[in-house]
């Protein structure tokens, strides 16, 4: 596949992969709207049919300790290193049908084009299950097992029904102790390469189709509780009342004002009233904070800007508040080499010099980069980029020139790779 | 009883009051929380105990088509038009053991010291199963069936199952076409006395236990609801986002300077944010509000002044409200001569010249004011007042006073009846 020129072959892939994308999307734990968690039975089911198009694809196909769907095909001889290709099957609530399972279907496919005993490496294609931490609130588990990066205290992480991890595991078949052999050792692998939707607007406003990602944000994340007295609506005057949610309301407010100011992008995505009453004065709430910045130290300037004005409106109103770090990761870069081969193929597909971005959203990657080095590519989305919400689209035409670009970029990086050893 | 003076058989009622009110206490659909609400199994068991409690008191007892516990001894003469005392035992979630319970053993405690055949009235006792709406939005649902007021657009309420009111009717053992024969006809009834905590701090601030009642505060609710759109948190910039939750929050924060300005009481005691994905910004906040008064006119000022902040406060973030009246209720007037009924008990019991205060709560007097005149008595609650919370409290020598003050205000409306028939 040479230049700007897409065979019939490529289109009829891009229209599988949209239909593709539509099945996974059909399977939801929410009647209405697509929600797939960790270890559901959705999840199960949404496995299931991924292993199934692995082997049609020619690949070997294993389900992982932590419950990732893998598939493989050796390369120029046995038990060589392997290239990762992967992403996950897991959504957030009432999500679009392409974060995570675009990444899937396009390895497939690339997969599906490689003829075995050719590459310089086994190429493998990985479905990670638990990226996005809906269920458990344990971000990139999935590709944290894999890196070896897994954190026993997740084990005792539960769900909104109180099922913990670890019995959501048993359930699902899958046996604890054995979760470390989930984990790939850095001289199997090659590198990591992930396709993904941009989750943003830059690629739509500069009409591109696709681009090279330079690096992914570092974020935090945090559960925050304000704390004041419960009481009665009506018999409390205002002089008397510790409303937290009055509390939280202005930190919700105060929190975007910071991260207009230094350039973070700093999020509320949860708050619930506590005990709920219509006529009862909030005594607790609850709330989460997503911080995200290319540079972790404007993120963690943004944490310490937020904590103050936490600690002043709490005081003006003789609430407490306590915060909770549930995940946390630094900035990661993509390796030059890899962001050479995305741009290679990229090129080879449209033609054009490629954008390069930094993302905004976490990925798979960032784990992933614990145990080796990684590259990737973001696919146009439209709608302004939404993201996490069924409002998400991609066009099968882009589609179809991902593929094309991340199947170059493969063949980049084997003769890359082959130059390297 | 006479005076100041206290036998030894009331403070004996008084502490059997509170281990009743205990004992209710303990029954709870929430482990380690006090929540009961209408129609529920928990329901059925304080129900069942209520009766037991009337029985004993001598009362003949039956269960009303709407679910409400009825109990009943009848004056100097068969088929006489009925006195009714009565409060609720349902409560809010996580709740205080005082909040309706109180007046209801109160009333039993009352009817049991009544001899039959001497009063010039029947003398009942209601325990109503729904005052605070919490399972099904329906506030004073039962007392509102007695005053033959009942709304049949409720039958299709649903609790956070998605258990319709109608299928808990049936559940519970009771018959929706039936519902009618809960009401009552004024001919058959001579007025509605209700004890119940303040809910407020003004008696503990004047150092006082008791105080008459001269009206009920007119209250509305509504269901508001915030729509934005929802999206990924890392990948929208400040600029595309249309978030709900930073506009609901700056309306909560809004809402309470008019009700202070205004001098309205203003409350939202429920927020939610969807979809609730930690990194996903929300594209829907449900809120409640809840505005009462002493004057409707105050009231209804209040909810203009907000729907105006709710039009500026959307239109700068290009994100769309919208609100459903969920409760109405007018000011009620206590009749003047159950408040003077009231005032002479109190002071029989305390020796002093009463307080009189208007309840920001609303009451199932409210309802029953449809059918019947309406007095109401309030007892102190300790920790500035508050209610609707396990903090709730009421010490056993306010109950004793309360019980005199209840038991000679029943004697003083039948002197004032006697003399007005």
């Amino acid at each position: 596949m040479n230049g700007a020129s897409q065979s019939a072959e490529t289109a009829q892939a891009a229209r599988r992969i949209m239909a593709r994308a539509d099945a996974l999307g059909a399977i939801s734990e929410t009647p209405g709207a697509l929600t797939r968690t960790h270890l559901t039975e959705e999840h199960r089911r949404a496995a299931k049919l991924v292993a199934g198009w692995m082997h049609e694809a020619g690949l070997a196909v294993w389900t992982d300790a932590a419950g990732n769907v893998c598939g493989r095909i050796e390369g120029a001889g046995p038990e060589l290193p392997a290239l990762l290709l992967g992403s996950h099957i897991d959504t957030v609530p009432d999500a679009g049908r392409y974060d995570g399972p675009l990444g899937v279907l396009l390895a497939i496919e690339v997969a599906a084009r490689a003829a075995p005993g050719v590459l310089p490496f086994a190429l493998e294609v990985v479905a990670f299950g638990d990226e996005e931490g809906t269920r458990f609130g344990t971000a990139l588990s999935g590709s944290r097992a894999l890196a070896g990066s897994w954190d026993d205290a997740w084990w005792d992480c539960t769900d909104a029904s109180g099922i913990s991890l670890r019995t959501a595991f048993e359930r699902f078949g899958l046996d604890p102790r054995r979760l470390p052999d989930a984990a790939r050792e850095p001289k199997d692998l090659v590198a990591y390469l992930e396709a993904h939707i941009e989750q943003g607007p830059f690629l739509e406003q500069a009409g591109q189709p696709l681009a090279v990602v330079s690096s992914i944000a570092g974020a935090r994340r945090f559960a925050l509780t304000v704390t004041g007295r419960a009481g009665h609506a009506g018999g409390t005057p205002y002089e008397l009342r510790r409303d937290a949610l009055v509390g939280a309301s202005e930190l919700v407010v105060e929190i975007e004002r910071i991260g207009q100011e230094l350039d973070v992008i700093a999020t509320v995505g949860r708050m619930h009233a506590y005990p709920g009453g219509v006529n009862v004065i909030p005594g607790r709430v609850e709330l989460s904070l997503d911080l995200r910045a290319e540079f972790d130290a404007d993120r963690d300037d943004a944490w310490g800007r937020i904590q103050e004005a936490a600690d002043q409106i709490t005081a003006l109103r003789d609430l407490e508040w306590s915060a909770q770090e549930t995940y946390r990761a630094d900035a990661v870069q993509c390796a030059d080499w890899l962001q050479q081969a995305v741009e290679e193929g990229i090129r080879a597909a449209c033609g054009d010099d490629p954008l390069t971005l930094w993302s905004r959203a976490g990925h798979d990657a960032m784990a992933v980069a614990g145990v080796a080095e990684v590259g990737m590519l973001f696919v146009r989305c439209g709608n302004q980029g939404v993201s996490h919400s069924p409002d998400e689209t991609v066009s099968t035409g882009d589609v179809a020139l991902a593929l094309d670009a991340f199947t170059a970029a493969v063949r980049a990086v084997a003769e890359r790779y082959a130059a390297r050893s």
